[in-house]
């Protein structure tokens, strides 16, 4: 197999058009030592492409081809690779494509922090190169950020796991959840599924807040063991008082969001990691926080060792998204990017069919 | 020495004249046979206490008695008390009265965060007696927050330290604060005097944060390490990116207040503590805290265990509070309650005089 210097794409050309894409030819960052290039099969369509075409969060710089969550084919190896990489291999990219992996921050593997890092697409590489996504043939990524995919997983279940799920899984494991820890999950979409299952198999008791009730089967066959209509039952603050250790918030919006409800039913020194990244702020006071001593956050991604432990897990314990499959072109991710932005759909899309749109 | 049945104080009547106080007699709570009568002898000047009388948090219960930072002499001792008080002592009572002991929170040594805490004043016991503040001649406390002073401080200078001292100590050394961490302090106050000396103490590298430089000679003499006048250096924020392991404000406002260049200064996962409660709220994002994956938080005062090893900190070390003393009675309360709102006291009023104003 071959491989070529230019590739395809489809790409946002306009944000008032953003459910629009057309097919356009751009030129990868160019071949360093440690890249890889990668012929797509597969990618996850996550919210933040939404936030991102859009101009919800910032202005794109446009063309954008969006997409993050990839699996594919490995093409082409550059001379210093030094994880063994080799054509044929099958691996996966996830949100990030690089960092310096030289600062103390890097070194403390924590890479998705790095001041300099760089997204998989919308963003510039030290050099001016701008970043490319997945909706397009082939990505060129830094070894570090290409993941060798278990056999066990397929590659369509396993695509929006390397974005959605690493977001979930990284702040659950350093915050040291495991067995008999409580664990609470607000919302479930594309990453509160992943956050449910990853806190199940990690041995955790898992509380589901949901507004309503529309989604209790789903968190219940996603291995959810209390689940909470807050709309639906006005005293579920009190009732959930101090139960648990850590809050997983998956949600997108901060409308009608009680943060003060959720903070009520943390242990003292509990935190509510925020993984869900709403377009409008939050309203708080530190007094909202002194009653029990918590805390809010965030949390970025998940380092190269969490992805790899993270897809060892999902393999061990048949963890799979839940997703449904739309044929990468403009029909397809029309259809992604305008659904996902009406919240309809459970709990991802992914991008299929790349061998037909590509030649 | 006898001990009174009732006791008299000097008490805020209206939030409308929250500067003017007027002596009143009180019953205090039933005398229980945890409870411990003390004759107090000084008292300091809260910041909280201006926030109580102008009603800037919530509306008081009036007649209010402020007051949380008391220093006085054991004048009755109940039946049950275990932990060796006895009449004649000198010690101190800080801004909580009173926790159940029972609740996991509080076998925790989590007692400041007993969902059921009474504040020292302005507040219900669980059986509805009014709880009154350190402005009047007696205070009645359950041992559990009564504490020994060690011999080597003054009354004057430890009184400050039983909120203002022990609320900047316990998120200290809660966060792990030792030889060679970088610990941040926002602002120069009651609190933050506390803070920088608590820090350096604990043997921190201590960076201090203030609008300008007027508060630099005092900040180096308490014993800062680094002062950042953040008005006058528009680049400080990059200067001192990812340096600090935690930062604890004590600042009292939000307004300019620039969270998201303090979130800045933390390494990876590190914390603002707001110690201070600014009246008014703050906007944050959750996208806000995703750079270096930092949280905002708060924390309530600090456990028995660790107030004993503060004084006890401060006696080795020589800490005490920086202070103006005035009188207690109608005129020294209304200066300080004034002088305080408008930030004009350097670092704390400590109320005296009390056999005067008291027969």
């Amino acid at each position: 197999m071959g491989y070529p210097d230019n590739f395809e794409g489809f790409a946002v050309t306009d944000t008032a058009q953003w459910n629009t894409v057309k097919k356009i030819d751009f030129t990868p960052k160019p071949f360093g030592p440690k890249d890889i290039d990668i012929k797509i099969k597969a990618c996850g369509v996550c919210g933040s492409d939404v936030h991102c075409v859009t101009g919800g969060w910032a202005q794109p710089d446009l063309p954008v081809i969006p997409g993050h969550e990839i699996v594919g084919e490995v093409v082409r190896v550059g001379d210093g690779v030094e994880n063994g990489f080799k054509v044929g291999d099958r691996v996966g990219v996830g949100a990030q494509a690089w960092a310096c992996l030289e600062c103390e921050t890097c070194k403390d593997e924590n890479e998705t922090y790095c001041p300099d890092w760089v997204d998989t697409y919308n963003d510039k590489y030290p050099d001016g190169s701008k970043s490319w996504g997945g909706y397009s043939s082939h990505v060129r990524i830094h070894e570090h950020f290409v993941f060798p995919i278990p056999e066990a997983l397929e590659s369509n279940d396993v695509a929006p796991m390397l974005c959605a799920g690493i977001t979930t899984y990284s702040p659950l494991v350093r915050n040291g959840v495991g067995p008999g820890s409580n664990v609470g999950i607000i919302g479930i979409g594309g990453l509160g599924h992943f956050a449910i299952m990853f806190a199940k198999a990690l041995g955790a008791n898992v509380y589901t807040f949901s507004r309503t009730n529309s989604k209790k089967d789903d968190a219940i066959e996603l291995g959810t063991d209390h689940f909470i209509a807050t709309f639906e039952d006005k005293d579920w603050s009190s009732k959930y008082a101090r139960k648990l250790d850590i809050i997983i918030s998956c949600g997108n919006s901060s409308k009608n969001f009680d943060l003060d409800g959720y903070l009520k039913c943390l242990k003292v020194h509990g935190k509510l990691i925020s993984v869900g990244l709403p377009e409008e702020p939050f309203t708080v006071s530190p007094g909202d926080f002194i009653k029990n001593g918590t805390l809010l956050g965030s949390s970025h991604l998940g380092s190269r060792r969490e992805m790899l432990e993270m897809l060892d897990l999902a393999a061990k314990n048949g963890i799979k998204a839940w997703h449904e499959d739309l044929k990468v072109g403009e029909k397809g991710i029309g259809e992604a990017l305008e659904r996902c932005h009406n919240n309809d759909v459970k709990y991802r899309f992914v991008l299929t069919d790349y061998d037909k749109a590509f030649n």
